[in-house]
């Protein structure tokens, strides 16, 4: 397999698994080796109390977009911290994009930058960066797939 | 008003607007001058591609209660920029509970630290911090509350 | 003026008074909008308690880069915040060079990714992301040079 | 040695080796498991572009407090990442003083804040983060302290 088609099977794998991105209605737009981008409409039930989308929901769609790109080298890897710095708010309607690039990977972590944008005018809505950190044990081949 | 009654209102009519806390069932436990205690259970829809309560909702009930504890001094204020760091897993049916206190403010900026922890046993889940701006607006009497 | 000259004359501004600067021994190499490129050498000043670089350096020469570059658009601006990831350890004699790019500006405030690497071997050593303040007044304009 | 014997130790140890806390004049004021207190007074050569105090000085001096404090539990520790806000000016001349506190510990990671104050009034200068990483060597008898 390609980089390529590791990238997207890992992506297949956490996607059939992750009750979040059903929920919220994410769609995985795109998806190569340390990258990952992903939508999310915003909903009447993520509006806060002074009428905007609220902070934690942006912050949702830009972690899972993280956890999508650092997950593409068929590795378990989590998220051991995070920023956002919210740049403009975002309102009820709204279709947001969040874009997850590989910095720099060093021993277990790694480091990924999250662009959130509006679509399709390309306002910046937040950005944000976090930190992995990877395990041992593998995304593609655990003990329940080989059967 | 005393300082603890403003906090109380402040706290009332942001809730009474907040979606987010309704939607995802989130108990305001206390509310004090630059102070507020969060509690929110994981639950089914809440859990990420690999069975742990996903970091977006530990950031999210953290936000909220950045959020209530930041606007409890009567003016709008707004959250700019948080980082969080992910201290131990958490899962579906905890009740998780965030205490978030004010830590310094200085013109129109403040900083506050959130802990988030599981109740009972009281373990850490997640620290975050959080930077907020104010407004000049006021948040107990908007126009539409004097009719 | 160009946006380009403007950058370069805001940065031979500062490092007229930049005292840091000249006691470090730090070279521009490159400055332009939004972007500047500044080098330092690890001295022996510069090692901590266990023989290796001490993290405040690193994080002095990327915040002075930092500065170069959010500084280009000729208004007096300042860090708000900062945070860095120590990605490899560097010792006495290397040679870092910081290269600073803006990210994104909004309303009086800017985002700026600061990439720290080693000379020749380009293997990073840190990463930084600052957020700046601008004020109302000008850097090249100041009233004591209109005399 | 009771903890506060070994965390005494700890930085009497580190002390030695610190050329960057000799050169800069750093005084380790008080230390305690998890904790640190150093001063450190601002110079002519720490002074930026507009005349205050470099903020890269500033973080060293609490990046250092955060060295001592993470670094009194007998493990070799070292710095993973941190994060400053700069919250008013300081100038030449100023005494800052900077507290570190331990958040908490996890795995080999911890959590420390540090607070930078001007001393003798006590203006808050800066609030600061930063996570470190513990390995497996211990600090207080290395080989060569053996013989």
């Amino acid at each position: 397999m390609t980089p390529e088609d590791v990238a997207r099977r890992c992506a297949e794998t956490m996607s059939e698994r992750d009750h979040v991105a059903i929920d919220l209605d994410m769609e995985i737009v795109e998806i190569g080796p340390g990258q990952a981008r992903l939508r999310m409409r915003v909903t009447d039930t993520m509006v806060n109390g002074h009428g905007l989308a609220h902070g934690g929901y942006v912050f949702l769609l830009a972690d899972s977009a993280f956890a999508y790109a650092c997950n593409t080298h068929d590795r378990v890897t989590v998220a051991a911290a995070a920023d956002i710095t919210f740049v403009a708010p975002a309102y009820t309607g709204d279709l947001l994009e969040a874009l997850a690039t590989e910095r720099t990977r060093f021993g277990r972590s790694g480091l990924y930058d999250v662009t959130v944008r509006r679509v399709p005018d390309g306002a910046v809505i937040a950005e944000f960066r976090g930190t992995s950190r990877s395990r041992n044990d593998r995304l593609l081949n655990p003990p329940e797939h080989d059967a």
